[in-house]
């Protein structure tokens, strides 16, 4: 059984043929081009599912994709996503289908790289398990017998938003203190130029002093690796209060693996082992059986993947 | 269609036989006497239900229980219910089937609380809500499709310990900065005790000089409804954190409807209406829509209401 999934972002969009078993049969991916407007990238869209398609026999149960924003609950819909300037709510499944003979689904794109990673990844031995991405935002996916928790409306799991400080730092969104405003690869890079710029002697310094604004949590990473303890400083921090946010999901789901994905996750031990230790600090005891902090490894290719499981679970 | 439904509390244990529809048919209840042990208490138990049995010629489907503590995803057996010394692990679900030949099921007390409410009380007309019971502690229960979600262990919903700062006061258990801390019975009547001290000119000191471990909830309550500005600003206070625990539960669920139950609920507008405020105040604007504080009248009677909900939920 073959399906399509689609990651749909501000700057690339991703397709990829998969098989429910195998995982990808092929993957491409073009440049979003925002500007040229939406008819031009559902057209392109089409035209590439055709390409996809046209060496292989088979026919795709449907096509899944992921998309910035939220999704409406009969998941055809999505309103306002952010990086695509000048779309308002737009029906993305109705588009697609009417481009390509076959049943299209849409979900936020978090939500899709969750289940990817159930599928596909290293949720695939959890049954249920709450899934973090780490990117410029942070995006989050509550899966539950394998299957999205979707809410009332589908607008559930804004993990980034869960606040852990009712006085804390302002993120994008109205709201403080969520981890967002702590792990959002802009928010961590800011945090860290300010850190920074106090310590001269630091190599991190003589690295960025032209320009703070070039400094990304990978270079924090890079730094910790070399042994650099402020840029451990800053990853540690990031950590505990990622700790704290993780106590507020498994004190209100009694779910205990907890998956990161996205760039910041990159930084591996040095965000989890201190996270780890302020989650243990605060996490009621019978909570401590079982909890997990796991990496995931898909990248990118989780929200393709996921949307692909997606068009399984609803079309086939 | 019948069920028996029954409230294990510390100080007393409360039974009722519910009609499915009509509600209560009869209740009773009596004291606990933890410390005459155990036996005693099931044996009270079995007892009460004959007696309240004895005058209907239907068959109950069965017997419900609501329990504080950690219940087993079996809903036979609890681990350590806080205020009933001396128990560990008890399977109460066999221990009242041995006295009456009625299948029988548990449940944790906030839990049941809430499918109280969704059948026979303020959660009447939602499918999806959130419950919260203001007691001694913060309980809480997450109704979804009119069902509990009770996660992977059945421990679920410990919504009273999500923390909203993760530098804030301490409450019972090892975590920081939950509700519990603010709202709790006994943590808000020692934060009030230590605002009154600075206050001698306030009718609440001269109320309370001679012991100030005397003041409750309700003298708050009862002193805002006179116009006392101190008791305003200290419910005004608990309101708005309040609001900070609501802003993570709607973020993470995308559960809009809010409910209210326990002593501390009483205080009504002086809570709910500073716990909207911040509450709107933080909450990302998609989720404003259909957003709701409800207050549950039923007081004592939700859990056993609730109990026996499970009971027909469960078997029949």
């Amino acid at each position: 059984m073959i399906a399509v999934g689609i990651d749909i972002g501000g700057t690339n969009i991703k397709l990829g043929l998969v098989d429910k078993n195998a995982g990808f049969l092929e993957k491409t991916s073009f440049s979003t081009e925002a500007r040229k407007g939406k008819v031009y990238m559902f057209d392109k869209i089409g035209e590439k599912i055709h390409e996809l398609l046209a060496e292989y026999p088979q026919t795709p149960v449907g096509i899944g994709v992921g998309i910035p924003g939220m999704v409406s609950l009969d998941r055809s819909t999505v309103k306002s996503p952010p990086n695509l300037p000048g779309w308002s709510i737009e029906n993305v499944a109705h588009e697609i289908q009417n481009r390509i003979d076959l049943p299209c689904v849409i979900e936020n794109d978090a939500n899709v790289a969750a289940l990817g990673s159930a599928f596909y990844g290293a949720g695939k031995p959890y049954d249920h398990f709450i899934m973090l991405t780490l990117g410029t935002g942070v995006g989050g996916g509550i899966v539950i017998g394998k299957k999205l928790y979707r809410g009332t409306t589908g607008a559930a799991a804004e993990l980034g938003h869960v606040l852990i400080d009712y006085k804390g730092a302002e993120s994008n969104s109205n709201t403080r203190g969520g981890i967002e405003a702590y792990l959002g690869q802009r928010f961590i890079s800011r945090r860290a130029a300010a850190e920074i710029k106090k310590h001269p002697d630091n190599p991190l310094y003589k690295q960025f002093s032209s320009d703070f604004n070039e400094l990304e949590p990978l270079d924090l990473t890079q730094a910790a690796n070399k042994g650099n303890t402020l840029a451990i400083e800053i990853l540690a921090n990031a950590g505990e209060m990622l700790g704290y946010a993780i106590v507020n999901y498994i004190h209100m789901l009694d779910i205990r693996k907890i998956v990161l994905s996205g760039g910041v996750a990159n930084a591996g031990k040095w965000i989890i082992e201190p996270a780890k230790k302020s989650a243990l600090n605060y996490l009621m005891p019978p909570f401590h059986d079982d909890f997990e902090i796991i990496i995931e490894r898909l990248g990118n290719d989780a929200a393709m993947l996921g949307a692909a499981a997606l068009a399984f679970e609803v079309f086939s």
